[in-house]
């Protein structure tokens, strides 16, 4: 399991609006061949931080993920939305 | 979707007995009624950095992971191999 952990952090008035959008590329994402998770997470702490917790098959399926026009448009859509840019952690996923 | 992130730094001579510990508690808490997921990730950067990602229904379900024997042991079982304390991390499960 090939998994990245994105950090994002949203302006505060584009959380709905990121929610929305972020839901859409979720309904799309699990639906690629490769793909095991794609969990929308929202802080507990802060409402305008975010993690997508992307979990692929390996690192080639992942790197599918983002040639898809579901990624595209919402990478696009999103853009102005930041307050900081993303990160995206790459680990290794021993279990399952 | 109720989501702990648990970012782990250990030992780096402690690396594999914790993975092998760390596996026998997967392999407990993915049985655990109210329990969605509990992925064991190592940074693919750093391999003395993991995540546990556990997921539950709810907090309360997640609380009663915690009550748990086999949590227990593997608390008291890794404790000695914490290069720094353990962060956890509480998250909103907005998709699935």
């Amino acid at each position: 399991m090939y998994v990245t952990v994105v950090h994002i952090t949203v302006k505060p008035d584009n959380v709905n609006d990121f929610i929305a959008a972020s839901e859409r590329n979720h309904t799309e994402s699990v639906k690629e061949p490769g793909n095991l998770r794609f969990d929308l997470l929202q802080s507990d702490q802060d409402p305008c931080k975010f993690i997508l917790y992307e979990a692929y098959t390996c690192a080639e399926e992942a790197a599918k993920h983002k040639q898809t026009a579901h990624y595209q448009q919402w990478r696009d859509t999103v853009a102005d939305w930041m307050a900081e840019p993303r990160q995206g952690v790459v680990y290794k996923g021993l279990k399952p």
